[in-house]
């Protein structure tokens, strides 16, 4: 099932879209909003369920043509974002490009931090900044999205209270970073809003691709067309998208709609390039001695996509571009 | 004006309480939530303040005796939180507990941090915890809600964005801090659930207590009856309310409903007291060589509350009683 929310006031509005991503029907008899359904997912999950069989079977004469660029995130406002840093290659490059060493307890002991989650972005929305030299950078990533998570909740039942997967573009200022790390507190002005694919998808359209709670595609960015990376979302992801719920849930419950990212997707391989231009400047740095691709500027487009086996778009792309505002 | 949300489903039943704490009344036919009412601000705070103003006369037959254990937290689920640390004695002390310098920057670039914001809980709800060894502490702080916030606001125009006011025990996990800030993102499992007092309050209901936006009353601490502290909110607060907001807002707007914390309110007058356990501990440390007040256990309260000059509780008392579980 694929659900999305169409631009409409604050929280969208709930649409049922087809599996190819070609048309929508609308649902208000089941719920307004997701984070509607989400709240009381048990009973509204058949029930959009039933469309989305029937809408996949031809079955709706009066479905709309989907179009991507009318949807706000599938969650326009979150109760909860919270981003890991799963894959490890990512992390121990970006350390390096910062100087700082890669502690051995990362290997078990997840990298995560709370986002903002009061404004998501559309998946055609402009990545909006007032200043260039902020270092403007795209962060490709996975994130799931949660039912109602019980405080002690182990790795080993997390797994199901996983409900819709969505991609994100984890929108980084890098130049505000440093300064603001060394305060101790983590992120709050360097990582604006981020913004989530069209559509999200539950578990069970991504057939064997999903396992062991990862999911085993490669994830797809461009940057003004030209090509950034491929690398495969599940082989090097070291900790699963059930173990980031769990570590959450040691100390704290989780509330349904929380959005739980798995950090920028990464892997050793080089010929599979990177999700995120401080990747590339530092793989750059450790061959040619020096950074030389820039961050984004005003105008620069960014694309994300992830495609099954037959090269079709399982979540729709989110193509962003960016624009600079006075400030 | 006051307002609460008494405990009803996921986000509680906005009620206008009496300004002495009496009586409420219900006003469905206004927002049905408080964050329904913060959504439409303009229009529905003219509407509540006539409610508010004819129950504060006696001229509402039918008002109902408040109880702030029926209290959720006026946002039982928010889209933000952000706490700051404006009170740089706090900041001061607790960094001498970690062994931590204080940069001279504080003085100038606001300390805050991005919380999670999925579950607030009432102002008579337990702090539930899952083991002593975590060292459970509370931190009296005051927070504000803000209707919508452009990005690139000023501290000088931000101040008119404080639509209520609120008391809060922001819960941490000392002996939890330590190792997670070491990880360099902040806070994630360190911080749980923090609870808010019965009601918020509009700016108005301050008098000349809320000026240059900050709020000049002290906070009041107890933990098992015994006075912790009561230092004064506005004398010392190194960063506005407002300047803290505006501090938010050089990259990142901020959507109606945001809440927007102080830190532990802490004076340099040892007499007053303090605001949390933290500062008793490290204070005795200096003065005696040694922690003696432990941190709380099973069966602990906590009361914070905030007295106008007449003796009377502006916001009602946060009263919550350690409760440990199984995990």
């Amino acid at each position: 099932m694929k659900l999305a929310s169409l631009k409409h006031g604050r929280d969208g509005r709930l649409v049922v879209v087809s599996r190819d991503l070609s048309h929508y029907v609308a649902v208000p008899e089941i719920a307004a909003t997701l984070q509607q359904a989400l709240d009381d997912w048990a009973t509204s999950e058949p029930r959009l369920k039933a469309v989305s069989d029937r809408l996949n079977s031809g079955a709706i004469a009066d479905a709309q043509p989907f179009d991507p660029a009318a949807c706000a995130a599938p969650l326009p406002r979150a109760y909860q974002w919270v981003d890991g840093s799963a894959y490890l290659n990512h992390v121990e490059l970006v350390r390096k490009a910062r100087g700082a060493e890669m502690p051995p307890s990362f290997y078990t002991d997840p990298l995560m931090y709370q986002g903002g989650s009061d404004e998501m972005l559309g998946a055609r929305d402009p990545i909006v900044i007032r200043d260039e030299a902020w270092g403007t950078d795209l962060e490709a990533e996975l994130a799931v999205i949660t039912d109602d998570v019980a405080v002690g909740t182990s790795a080993a039942e997390a797994g199901r209270h996983i409900k819709l997967l969505m991609l994100v573009n984890d929108v980084s200022l890098r130049n505000l970073i440093p300064n603001e790390l060394a305060k101790g507190f983590g992120f709050v002005l360097s990582k604006p809003a981020s913004a989530f694919s069209p559509v999200a998808v539950t578990p069970d359209e991504l057939e064997g691709h999903w396992r062991d709670d990862r999911l085993h595609l490669p994830l797809r960015t461009w940057v003004n067309d030209r090509w950034l990376g491929e690398p495969n979302a599940g082989e090097e992801m070291q900790f699963s998208h059930a173990d980031l719920i769990a570590h959450l849930a040691r100390t704290r419950g989780l509330v349904a709609g929380s959005i739980v990212g798995s950090g920028t997707v990464s892997n050793r391989d080089r010929t599979r390039g990177s999700c995120c231009l401080a990747e590339v400047r530092m793989i750059e740095t450790i061959e040619q001695g020096a950074a030389k691709t820039p961050f984004l500027k005003a105008g620069d487009r960014v694309r994300i996509d992830m495609l099954d086996l037959e090269g079709r778009s399982i979540f729709g792309s989110i193509e962003q571009t960016v624009q600079l505002v006075a400030g």
